[in-house]
């Protein structure tokens, strides 16, 4: 993508009320639009790396034998009345016969009854990746805390609790291993269930902007949840707790019997027994996300996007581009890197680049550019460079003159 | 993905209320399921549909410039106020203080209007694929009239009607392109704007089960909508019309300049002087493409999917599995349909497959499944078959004994 062609630029100042570190770096960097408190455009930047996120969470989930579908932000408002949660759910939007989807039980379990009938339909795992809607009276702090949400929400069911548990195991690793790919470091925490069920576990990424408390012991670094605290004591060792600042990013739980019996899930053993389904639901706030990412990699220039979710791999910047050879040059480089190439261990698609063509602003304004926005490789051609790349890790200080082939070898080794 | 596996099984007969073909067949063969009038979850059959026509849409979209994006759902009732449509909208969902968008232009002309300041920042086109809300009173005929439906929706802003015009043009021959691509065979139709525009142009699929009527003219073949109906004489030649029934599945329009007014979207020209933006607007349905393709595209079995929006390719069914050495072949042939092979000219990414592994119903149930779920080839793996597959093109009657290999070259030829 050529940056003269980028729709937006990035902008000289976050703007006014933008009070959290993501808010303020996505906005000005170019990545997201307010429309409204906790409602956002996911502009083209932006749009990429949400994409990124969902598709590596999309490849784990099919890979524990989650099928993706599509459930509807409109829901029948009888369904929510039956659970009780029309009332309970404190942040749910209600228009006339319907309510925007804040999660999807009292959709997925009345589609379930109608097909599930004996234990040879289960084990199922489905899952979408979609819009959450919750009327947040407090929305704040840019992704982190929206009212319009984009969430990867997986729902398994299954002939036993033991079945269910079991994959509960599996889910809790492959979220471990998710938020790992995408960069995040998370803490398991022990909380509350709310309407959902009676204890659930959250995933938090500890940082001191996170709107969430969790509770750290000092003893056996096991860690809970506000809601769970008694005595600041820990559970598990009776340890001294320490309070700590986090983002819960995911969570998982065992789902209430209850849904079951309202939604009349129920199905035939093996020896003809009528026996109610078991589930659990899966949690992963994908824009929430990405808010988390910015939380924890930035530095006073801007963002520092890990490898797996920037929207592009390198930021080509043209400098001298009034001179045609370093023009010509440039622009050479720029198709080069994004050839499709089967000899390139891993990379057959072409590196994605984002090229800084601009030839009516300066140098300093080229690289404050590629610093707030963040993308991981930043390579310069100019009259200096002749035959060789210029290249500078966002992460790190040293910048290095390189051929084009050991530039795609770099990356290649780099993620 | 083996049947046994997948959710949901086919069901015997469609659910009373089902009245359009599309809803009938779509809900049988496991696609779609009605959670309320108008409103559906895409089942994972249904979701990798739509996921195709998604991705042919945004290939094209690209290639015309356009770049991605993502706008919210809830949009601030204060911007709808503005442009007068808030009254006018017949169909607008109304929340305290948020509407959802059934278009949007009430969001991205003013976050156009806070970066676009130049000739330079000129032209942009900018899209999103991404749900609708509008509270259809008559929500009906399956996917062609929800009140929840995914479109995309592109928007072009330029310096001057004439390069909005020149723009405008590209879209139309690229509307053309894409609706041949996924199967439809479209009319191009003069129609009225709405609150949008004060012309459009719509694209029609003629079939009898279609919601629009639309008048062709007998003489010089040009197509008007109902609402520019006079006398029932062609606009273009004064020749007599004729009455048909048609499915709307995509439609352009220069915008009003009253949006650009309303949300002073104005740039500075290379003169130094204040300009207003033109714009045009440009939607296509995804879904309504989605149940027009099954409309078009059927028989009294069920559904004949074009390829190129197939959930699967290959609908491999295994005959007489209880035989081990049977069992063994199909599974084999499984796997290596889907390999990833770079020899494979156009399919380095390996075919998709969807394999009737069921021991427990008959080879009639198979055939009857495959045909209503209309994977365009059906291969068979079974005691008759040895070292050759039986295929049969879902759209033709004969069936073939080949090898895989010559398999593999017919899916290539054919796609």
């Amino acid at each position: 993508m050529k940056y003269s062609l980028l729709f937006p630029k990035t902008l000289k100042k976050a703007p006014s009320g933008a009070e959290s570190i993501n808010q303020q770096l996505l906005v000005r960097a170019g990545f997201i639009h307010q429309e409204m408190a906790g409602v956002y455009t996911y502009l083209p930047l932006g749009w990429r790396v949400l994409d990124k996120i969902s598709d590596i969470v999309r490849e784990e989930m099919d890979k524990i034998g989650g099928q993706e579908m599509l459930m509807p932000v409109l829901h029948p408002k009888a369904n929510w009345a039956k659970t009780g949660r029309l009332k309970s759910f404190d942040v749910l939007y209600k228009l006339e016969d319907v309510v925007l989807g804040p999660s999807h039980e009292e959709i997925i379990y009345p589609l379930l009854s109608e097909y599930v009938k004996s234990y040879k339909d289960l084990p199922l795992c489905l899952y979408q990746i979609q819009m959450k809607f919750r009327n947040e009276p407090r929305a704040k702090a840019g992704l982190l805390r929206g009212r319009e949400f984009l969430m990867k929400d997986l729902y398994s069911f299954h002939v036993s609790d033991e079945d269910r548990d079991a994959y509960y195991e599996k889910v809790r690793a492959v979220y471990i291993k998710i938020f790992k790919k995408i960069g995040l470091d998370v803490l398991k925490t022990k909380a509350g269930g709310g309407t959902f069920s009676d204890l659930s576990e959250e995933f938090q990424v500890m940082t001191p902007s996170g709107e969430d408390t969790i509770f750290v012991c000092e003893k056996c670094s096991s860690v809970i949840n506000k809601e769970l605290v008694q005595d600041k004591k820990c559970l598990e060792c009776g340890g001294g707790l320490q309070e700590k600042r986090a983002i819960e990013v995911g969570n998982i739980f065992p789902l209430k019997r209850s849904y079951a019996e309202v939604f009349n899930l129920y199905f035939t053993d093996k020896n003809g027994e009528k026996k109610i389904v078991s589930a659990g639901c899966y949690g992963l706030g994908i824009s929430r996300c990405m808010g988390a990412i910015v939380e924890v990699f930035h530095d006073g220039q801007g963002i520092i996007w890990p490898e797996s979710v920037a929207p592009f791999q390198i930021h080509l910047v043209g400098l001298d581009l009034e001179d045609k050879k370093v023009m010509d040059e440039a622009e050479k480089i720029y198709k080069l890197l994004q050839v499709e190439d089967p000899e390139r261990s891993r990379r057959t698609e072409g590196i994605e680049v984002l090229y800084d063509d601009r030839s009516d602003v300066s140098a300093g304004v080229k690289f404050a550019d590629a610093d707030l926005i963040g993308i991981p490789f930043r390579v310069v051609v100019s009259k200096k460079t002749q035959d060789k790349l210029e290249v500078k890790k966002r992460s790190e200080k040293e910048t290095k003159f390189v051929s084009l082939k050991e530039l795609i070898k770099m990356i290649e080794l780099s993620d």
